[in-house]
């Protein structure tokens, strides 16, 4: 990946890889995960455990192969369990419903269960060899005959065991071969051996995908999208031009919303039905409530909370606050940290100053308050219910219900100095050009 | 769809769906529209009679299939018109152009033309089962014979008849099948048995594609902004990257158009040869004369007139005003209800204070006049020509021509207040950590 | 191309078609670039010189072949050279590997060697018909035999000849054919005629695309951009959709850098480790250091100049400044010609008035320093380090090291004046809607 990060923690909709792999087995009945990590061990377990509280972590040291990697759990491996799912962190779309099936099979006898796909090209992968309904062996390309090189069913590398026996069969891993390395993929013929029932099942290609640089990364990423994308238009969401909306694992909208082109979900948002979002949208942690109007060219960010018909225009940006039902911020202005009543209009280029070099304070702003344009409200400050205050006011103290506030200079106008300062200005401008054709 | 909305007013290029059908069916030259509706039928002919005065509406009280949908509109088949051409409100890819062609082949003698297309897998559509050039059957899949299978010419649903019998053949349509329903398809078998002529001619795949849900919808629209941007290209616009540009069905652009990436034409938006669309553009109802700038990230709504060489530049909004030659609004303003001069230059951070809380005034400036940066306009107002208004200022009343006008706070400065300051943020900030690191 | 401007001058990843050309020559080894051209010749030589001071000019006047336009280039021909290459302005895609894989056969024997390439349908083409590893004829579509017109390897104009007698071959090449043109093409036969080698190379196809229309450029633009991107992630920069990202031909980006969708790099854009750019940013001639983190919604100019971990948030611009480690300019700025100190904060909505109608002028702004939300700085004027500013003011005087700095109305309350104003407006708007409604 050439980065500093370990693989795993980089993302996929929003969510580091290892957290989907994580998820998809929770939600197919996952009791306990172990985690077994190399570098970044504790980042790596602090973003599992956002998922679940029984994550085991074990590291391995050194790195002798999949067999080896998989005994560093050993201690986990003891405790017992009905079965024994490896999943890899590095493979994020695999889903429940595929770990649910290997699982299945075991419930129906069988010891190893082991995840194959069919690629368009099946050069250069493992081949499974079946027979009668068993998978007889793994077989690597530069073992394969001629005629095990025609099977296209190939090994994704992902495999589920009977906890009975999963300890004996993984001390029974050798490492006589070329790199002196403990292969997982052994244990179909150890299990064999044994008389043990071996199996394969198919997952969709695209569940196998495992992401070994940044552009396979974005490969993935686009996948997701896709399917993201696809579910939301079928459950009642108008995408105008799909490939150009980019979802988080988290995103919610409600039945009849309309989603313009380019715009960004970060975790968190959902949006109530009916509400628009117009084009070029960044979204982040928000609840956009029913027919609410957002954008185009607004920013949400993180606690955000806007009622039904609520607006948020362009060049907004929004970030903890309240905006109750019908409330309108739509032009170029900041509102953080505040809470807006309902029916309030905040004109256009307003600024809640919110931070004071050390601190953020609250803005409160009443119902059916009107800020006049280019106003910037100096908080802590509360600006009462039905309040008027005056465009381009600084209001640095509390307006009282039904008061118009005004914190302006006054106008003087001086008459022929505009035209004054224009002829200064073209003379200026004669001679910066005089100036450089001199040069 | 999974919509409060019918189906037929989502919108494909910012058009419903049925105004496609209606449009394309007026260019073809059809006289009179008969629009059979099911929910929705007054937003449905409203949508119609915008491009038509003469639209008949009639509703189709129970769904019994295609034939009895056409015989709803029975009172203006009795009226007598030289053909009648049956099109869908969820078809909006078909071209006039292939509607013509169905009516020549009227003219040329045929009595029923249907029109087909050949989809890449025919599989599950009604073959167009063809001899000695003329239309013998539609035969659905499960009736096809084997042969008749691997027929790849299909039923697209869309059909002309000739006026003079239209309705005699309408009638005779029967109800004797599984769901007992009317089908229009029987009407080639109807015609036929009475000696009538009937033909088939293809039409290309996408114009006979019918939306169904919002995926398809999003393909519909994904297609014909392919179109529209292809036309565009070969027209002499520079599309940087067309497929990050959506079109709406009356966008007009001039030869040597420059459109960057991430550019939405709304509906009424036409631009000036020469011009050029910055990326982040969101433009709507807007006229753009010729070689003026936009962008990027500049949003012009309904009523924004610009004469040529005009500029708007970043994190600007432009609505219901008309900026004259070569004025310039670079940065973060809204100009709303305004007349700007000829050269005037409006500084960053400008707003028009245009909404009192209920009406809408107008903000006039005069040609060169010079606003300065963050000032605030209250309208209704008016600058003059060659004024200049200083930085900061909120201006509430006229300006004279040539008039230079102050409307601001005085600067004191207070010594060592600002590290005063500091200081005690810099003690907040650590008192703040000290009582969250305490719990 | 329906253009003013030449085609060549039209541009992919923002560089000129006949820059990327000049460029792959030069790279390839060229000692001296002649530029033949029709229209637009300063334009065009002008765009050259900027990779080259030694650009010959010649002018094809008139228009008869390629044969013709090559020997308009007669004295630079005369001059002497090892080797010529004859390229076309508009194919942008071919590489210096390219070019000197064709050297290289010259070096190796050849006398002349021509540039092929297969695609997927050669129909049209002219082939290039080998026989025991020589070309023998460039044989047009109208002129080949059956057997000729199944070979795939075409001609894609481009000729690289031994300088030695490259002056004799091109004078022996006539005009006898229907449109009395001198075709290059006819040089092998030449040349062979004269007992020479003439061989020739496959180049891949994308190299080879020459621009005709603003659709073929479009499809150029789309190829060079998703090779730039492969580039880019390959080298440990995570494009989250990498088809949203625009490349210039000049930009820099540092490992782990993340981009986020829509993005669009201009020229002279250098990303240092670590940082991130959000989504919808479009950068231009800017430095950015390290960690620093951009956007979403930031504009950077050229002139801008970053520090590590400085921060441009979003709906602001900054052009032609510096700003130092750690300074925030967050929201809704514009920072134009202005040095920003270490860890200075710069408050939403904070604006420089660098232009006074006739002249730019510097604000500078001291290390710590506090600009309070809303503030207009009136250039020329210097922030001193540590000052405050408080937040809506006018600042049009020097602040002083650690100083605070007011320059703001003082604010009014009038009870109840604000009720007053919301029941006038309430008034107004009923009556508004009745003048409405009698109409």
């Amino acid at each position: 990946m050439r980065s500093k990060r370990s693989k795993v923690l980089h993302e996929v909709g929003r969510l580091p890889l290892v957290r989907h792999v994580g998820r998809a087995a929770l939600q197919a009945g996952a009791d306990r995960l172990a985690l077994i990590v190399g570098r970044d061990g504790d980042e790596v377990a602090a973003a599992v455990r956002r998922d679940s509280e029984t994550v085991a972590v074990f590291e391995q040291r050194e790195r002798l192969g999949t067999g080896h990697a998989v005994l560093a759990a050993r201690e986990a491996i003891e405790q017992g369990f009905d079965d024994i799912v490896v999943l890899f962190g590095d493979t994020p779309l695999l889903t429940a419903n595929t770990i649910e099936r290997a699982r299945a099979e075991l419930s129906k006898g069988a010891d190893v269960c082991v995840i194959g796909f069919r690629p368009a090209d099946p050069t250069g992968y493992g081949r499974l060899v079946e027979t009668d309904g068993e998978l007889v062996a793994i077989r690597e390309e530069k073992d394969a005959s001629e005629s095990e090189r025609l099977i296209g069913f190939c090994n994704a590398g992902i495999m589920a065991f009977a906890g009975r026996d999963a300890l004996d069969l993984l001390n029974a891993i050798g490492n006589e071969n070329a790199k002196g390395e403990y292969y997982l993929t052994d244990i179909v013929e150890i299990a064999r051996g044994r008389g043990r029932r071996v199996v394969a099942i198919e997952a969709p290609v695209a569940e196998t995908i495992g992401v070994n640089n940044r552009s396979e990364l974005a490969e993935v990423e686009a996948l997701w999208q896709a399917f993201a994308r696809e579910r939301m238009m079928i459950s009642g969401v108008t995408l105008i031009d799909p490939g150009t909306v980019f979802f988080a694992y988290d995103t919610e909208l409600g039945e009849d919303v309309t989603v313009e082109p380019n715009v960004w979900f970060g975790p968190g948002v959902s949006v109530g039905e009916g509400a628009v979002i117009h084009a070029f949208c960044h979204l982040e942690g928000a609840r956009i409530g029913p027919d609410a109007s957002i954008g185009p060219f607004a920013r949400l960010r993180p606690g955000t909370d806007l009622a039904e018909t609520a607006k948020v225009g362009n060049f907004c940006e929004v970030k903890n606050a309240s905006v109750a039902r019908g409330a309108k911020i739509n032009h170029l202005s900041y509102i953080g940290d505040a809470n807006v009543g309902a029916e309030a209009n905040i004109g256009a280029g307003t600024i809640t100053c919110n931070y004071d070099g050390a601190l953020k304070h609250l803005t409160e702003i009443g119902e059916k308050a009107f800020i006049g344009s280019n106003s910037a409200l100096v908080a802590p400050v509360r600006i009462g219910r039905e309040a008027y205050v005056g465009s381009g006011s600084v209001v640095t103290e509390d307006v009282p219900d039904e008061a118009l506030a005004l914190a302006r200079g006054r106008q003087v106008n001086k008459d022929g100095r505009g035209k004054a300062i224009a002829e200064k200005n073209r003379a200026a401008k004669a001679a910066k050009k005089a100036t450089k054709s001199d040069r």
